[in-house]
């Protein structure tokens, strides 16, 4: 077996309005970062997973994704995988 | 001015207990999914800056993580910035 990480962005879909993000857009003008516009605020998730080839490994995460980590009517995910 | 894109994650620290993870790390065995283990979750960034220079882009994030996006108490932050 092979362990390896995987690194998980969980992002709310585009045409979604993010109202965190929004507020926090906001929060930089009054702390003089006007130039920062567009925040989209989603999860980072980090996780350990063994398995006998990347291949799987990368199975298992898509997996692990769509039924729990990310609600796919509202989210969108992408992740890396690196053996360690 | 150039646009720069940020995607920045926020993490909680190693030292701190992370509940929410530990929480998703149980559901994977719920699963069928028990080799994915240590589970931590954060939040993921995304953000549009405009700067004259990636330097003071770079800057500029490092100062919004700092001051609004990450509690450097519980949190460490790092994040990746590409000219768009």
């Amino acid at each position: 077996m092979i362990k390896f990480q995987a690194e998980i962005d969980v992002m709310p879909k585009k045409e979604i309005l993010d109202p965190q993000g929004k507020a926090v857009t906001g929060s930089m003008k009054n702390l003089g970062l006007a130039e920062i516009q567009n925040i989209r605020i989603g999860k980072h998730i980090s996780l350990e997973i063994e398995a006998p080839t990347a291949e799987i490994a990368h199975a298992k995460v898509e997996e692990a994704c769509k039924n729990l980590l990310a609600n796919l009517i509202m989210e969108s995910y992408t992740f890396k995988i690196e053996a360690v």
